[in-house]
């Protein structure tokens, strides 16, 4: 049984016995809540009224797979908004789960957030089948790349088959199209055995627009702000405390019975909430509260366009206190240097120089001008540690929010993808792939979607023109709601297996274990690495000192072939990796791996490239 | 001329040479702006349109008192946003004003917050004449009471020639029916030089609903968010740095050029703002550089309704830095205690014993559930010395947003107005008094307006009924257009020559000297304060402890007189002050000032009655 001091998780349907279950929902906006049993005979039980609009029945006769209803006013039918099943779709009736589950993890404890390798996935395209069960095929792939967590995009219960996982709308309920709860519950099993972590990408700012039948229930949302997907979900108006409680139970409930480690918090920054104890800040302490208690290290993963190092600052200093959050500052930066993107928010990124700064600094816009933004925007997180930010060269976002989908497989040459995949896995943050970059899987990611509403399809589609109107476009732009746009999106795992396709993922490999067996790539420290860079040649030399050992990261993001003097680094130096290398189908290298160059030597860079050297210190 | 770093304050008309003047306005909706002199031949010249879409010109034969517009797109005729005077009313041409003053306060540089005893005054009902002259007349008395800091309500152009102030739509120009921008000049000129500070309350979350012409010349509001009183001042969307600029370089010029001490900030819990580096932190650090410059003390003073600490937490610990901020919850549970309100907010005090917890803790609701707000609201602000809340027993609000606008005059008996004058004076926390409070005005202060647009009156007439739809009322409600509304809030300050008004300012005035005359008092401390209640005879104990003094505060707010043995506070006390005493009409007091009573003997304490005494330390 789960116990929380502050938030009990008994929302949804409970079995608290041999055919025996609790039903709680919070349910102000109904004047009478019935609870219906459907079947072939289906059956009406009223609700009792607790305080605070809350609805309980305790019902014999019901076990697991028990399908019901919701019965507001005597009239609508609905789903439970707690529900943790809905084995027809988001607008069928929710099904009882029996909650155990013969899990085989118990040595498991997480793993510290620092080592983190993320690998972000989206169920449905990761496999052909589109399954946590196909899922779990894959596992020992990412583990002999040497992958340390898988994020899942999110997983509640959507419209039809196809979708982002953005539109859910029961966020308890497991999509029953990728195998529901009980499936999670294998993937996440299948992923500690093998020493993988499980994040779990959570959408708290919003639902989707098909589906909700929340504000039947309650003020779950609020008119007083406005985000890009409708109305707020309501953290600070009348009777906010019930819709905190129902998605702090929500982030108990994953990691508690589904034994998930750390959830991604979809776009914060449509979180509205004035309050002088903010939700996230209470969600973060629930969560760490639950770690303790279970003895298993859990972390809160916030996305974040606000450049605000508040949300990792300590609560006791008036901060969030959650644990990481991303970071796309790098991402645009590296993207305007090597693809030279220049629109929309690329505006703002001054290529190479960006660079270096998102090393420096973390934040590249931390206060400076937005020309996008049209304000100044951010604000410095240099005084907190450099692997709370998470960063990638390629994620779903950055993917699939093209008109087309491209990866940057499709748009940088493979020296530059090497130099993408160097500059994310040797940076101080935490890096983070996106499924296939690393074989460099030429499916594109599209968005997809499966409404069953035909008005609802109409809109989408025409939104999507209208997002891209700007652009001249070469193909017509696909369909969201087609089944091909979908299947387009599938990975084609064989491809991995020969030809440039397995080079790429033998060098992303290189990459991860040179971070895991380097303790300043391991560790990174901002006092102890050193950054010296030339804008004329674009090159970025980075210095880590720790004891016994100075490691030496010269990215060189020119197009041209440039000769480089270490007189900034005396001593002898020896190569570790050099992207260049034919080894990596590059142009070629001077230095074979293990051979030494001294500082007064001059090296010679290939374009795009990356090379590592190391130094033992007395 | 004035120079800050950040925010030189050249916006508006400014006088840079014997008939030369600049104008500069920040209107990037403008295709084209023009400046427009108009007099008998109005002359019309175009401006230079700079970056950021500010426009520009410099002109001779320029001086003061020409009066203004700028030409939107060659069709429409606007006052200037940052216009210094009106002379004609808010939709009329703006004045170029001269800027400087023959001041005579050198000597004045402020005094500490923490000795401010606040005096919270409408300039237009303050007096007959409604004027800052008029209020010059009135200084004297106030220093005599003991006054240190006046509050002026919103005093910049409004329509017409009544309004409490919080319909200003020039948020630079002196409203003219007081006397503009030289009026203010002379009233704070006339303050200092009697040693009074000099607090002007400012209005940066909206602007009023007749003559507002700002959205014609920029994105000074947004979408994003809404307030009471419509859209909500952009601080955080496209171009908000300019908007920023625009009420910073107003806060400015009120300290700078009219020499204001401190600036009430209105309802700064309607300034939505989510950015990395929120507007009232750069507000804040602004000010506070400004009187560093200016070798002046400058305060930041917000009204919030949040119950947040991190108003005024510093900002190096990611608070916003103010100096001090008004809280209500002290005045919320007085009223409900002495008489018995329990409707709207009042629902969520608990009388005596919250009157208890506002002294000890500050806040009221710093955590707890309010049954008003339907959620748990606040945080507690027990860390933060006490001195940095403003508390009062009546204010503009507290008193005008009743539907008949009575004082507690009109509500409370003698001995609970004594009683209520001692809980806020001899509070740990900053006293504010509302004009004429001191002498037990008799004059309502209602809500009252002289809008120019006819369907505007009518709906604010509409909204005053709606609001008070669920009271029963005795009387009709005052019609806020009248003029009668108005003169009906007017003081008549020679009521307090005489009779029970006499007695009542005297009493005041003996709180206030007390409260300057003992340390304890002066310098409250939480850590050397011990407070002890009754609950059952309603009998709140506070002793002080300072090096070489004890002060021990006996406030009784029960209705029915009740002994009290001073067994917890040993030794012999002095009586300081009982306002049983028949000198302040009180029903008779045991002791007379100076005499002593022992810890053992038992003290009667007479009906809503306060004592003071006191206890020479080893």
């Amino acid at each position: 049984m789960i116990v929380h001091p502050d938030y009990p998780p008994t929302l949804g349907a409970t079995l608290i016995g041999p055919d025996r279950c609790r039903f709680l929902v919070w349910a102000p906006h109904a004047k009478k809540l019935e609870l219906k049993i459907t079947g072939p005979t289906p059956h009406v039980f009223p609700m009792q009224r607790l305080d605070r609009g809350y609805y309980e029945l305790t019902l014999d006769g019901v076990g697991p797979g028990t399908e019901y209803f919701y019965r507001i006013d005597g009239q609508r039918d609905r789903p439970d908004p707690a529900s943790r099943l809905q084995p027809h779709g988001v607008h069928q009736a929710s099904a009882v789960v029996d909650r155990t589950f013969a899990w085989t993890d118990e040595d498991w404890h997480g793993i510290p957030l620092r080592q983190y390798i993320i690998y972000e996935l989206h169920v449905g395209t990761f496999t052909t089948a589109g399954t946590f069960d196909a899922a779990i095929e894959q596992l020992d792939d990412l583990c002999e790349l040497g992958i340390t967590a898988i994020e899942l995009m999110p997983i509640t219960q959507f419209p039809g088959g196809r979708n982002w996982g953005y539109d859910g709308v029961q966020p308890f309920a497991v999509q029953n199209t990728y195998g529901g709860p009980d499936g999670l519950k294998r993937l996440v099993n299948a992923a500690h055995k093998r020493g993988l972590a499980v994040i779990l990408d959570v959408v708290y700012n919003h639902l989707g627009p098909e589906g909700n039948y929340l504000p039947e229930f309650g003020q779950y949302f609020t008119n007083r702000y406005v985000t890009p997907w409708g109305s707020a979900m309501n953290f600070d108006d009348l009777d906010c405390d019930e819709v905190r409680r129902y998605f702090i139970e929500n982030a108990l409930y994953w990691i508690d019975e589904c034994h998930i480690d750390a959830l991604r918090l979809d776009a914060v920054h449509a979180i509205y909430d004035f309050s002088a104890r903010p939700f996230l800040q209470e969600l973060a302490a629930a969560i760490h509260l639950e770690g303790e208690r279970l003895n298993r290290r859990v972390y809160t993963i916030a996305e974040s366009g606000q450049n605000d190092p508040k949300l990792l600052t300590p609560s006791e200093v008036g901060g969030w206190g959650l644990d990481a959050q991303w970071a796309d500052d790098l991402h645009h930066a590296l993207r305007s240097t090597l693809v030279h993107e220049h629109s929309g928010y690329y505006m703002d990124y001054e290529g190479f120089s960006d660079i270096v700064k998102a090393y420096r600094d973390g934040f590249v816009l931390d206060g400076r001008h937005s020309k996008f933004l049209r304000h100044r925007h951010g604000r410095s997180v240099r005084d907190i540690e450099p692997y709370r930010l998470v960063v990638c060269s390629q994620n779903h976002d950055q993917v699939g929010n093209r008109l087309m989908g491209e990866r940057l497989t499709a748009l940088a040459s493979f020296e530059q993808q090497k130099l993408a995949a160097a500059t994310v896995l040797l940076s101080p943050c935490l890096p983070m792939l996106f499924m296939g970059e690393e074989y460099g899987e030429p499916a594109p990611f599209q968005f997809f979607i499966s409404h069953l509403d035909e008005n609802l399809v109409a809109a989408v589609r025409r939104g999507r023109k209208h997002e891209f109107a700007s652009f001249r476009w070469k193909h017509e732009p696909p369909d969201p709601q087609a089944e091909e746009t979908f299947q387009r999106c599938q990975l084609n795992h064989t491809l991995k297996q020969g030809g440039h396709h397995r080079v790429l993922r033998e060098f992303y490999r290189a990459l991860i274990q040179l971070r895991m067996s380097e303790t300043s790539l391991t560790f990174p420290d901002r006092d102890r690495m050193t950054i010296t860079s030339h804008d004329d040649t674009q090159t970025m030399i980075v210095e880590h000192c720790t004891a016994g050992r100075k490691l030496l990261l010269i990215f060189h993001f020119g197009a041209a072939a440039c000769e480089l003097t270490l007189t900034e680094a005396p001593g002898t130096w020896t190569l570790l990796l050099d992207s260049a290398d034919p080894r990596w189908q590059g142009p070629g290298s001077e230095l074979r791996p293990g051979e030494a160059a001294r500082s007064t030597s001059t090296l010679h860079l290939m374009p795009f490239s990356i090379m590592v050297h190391v130094q033992p210190q007395a």
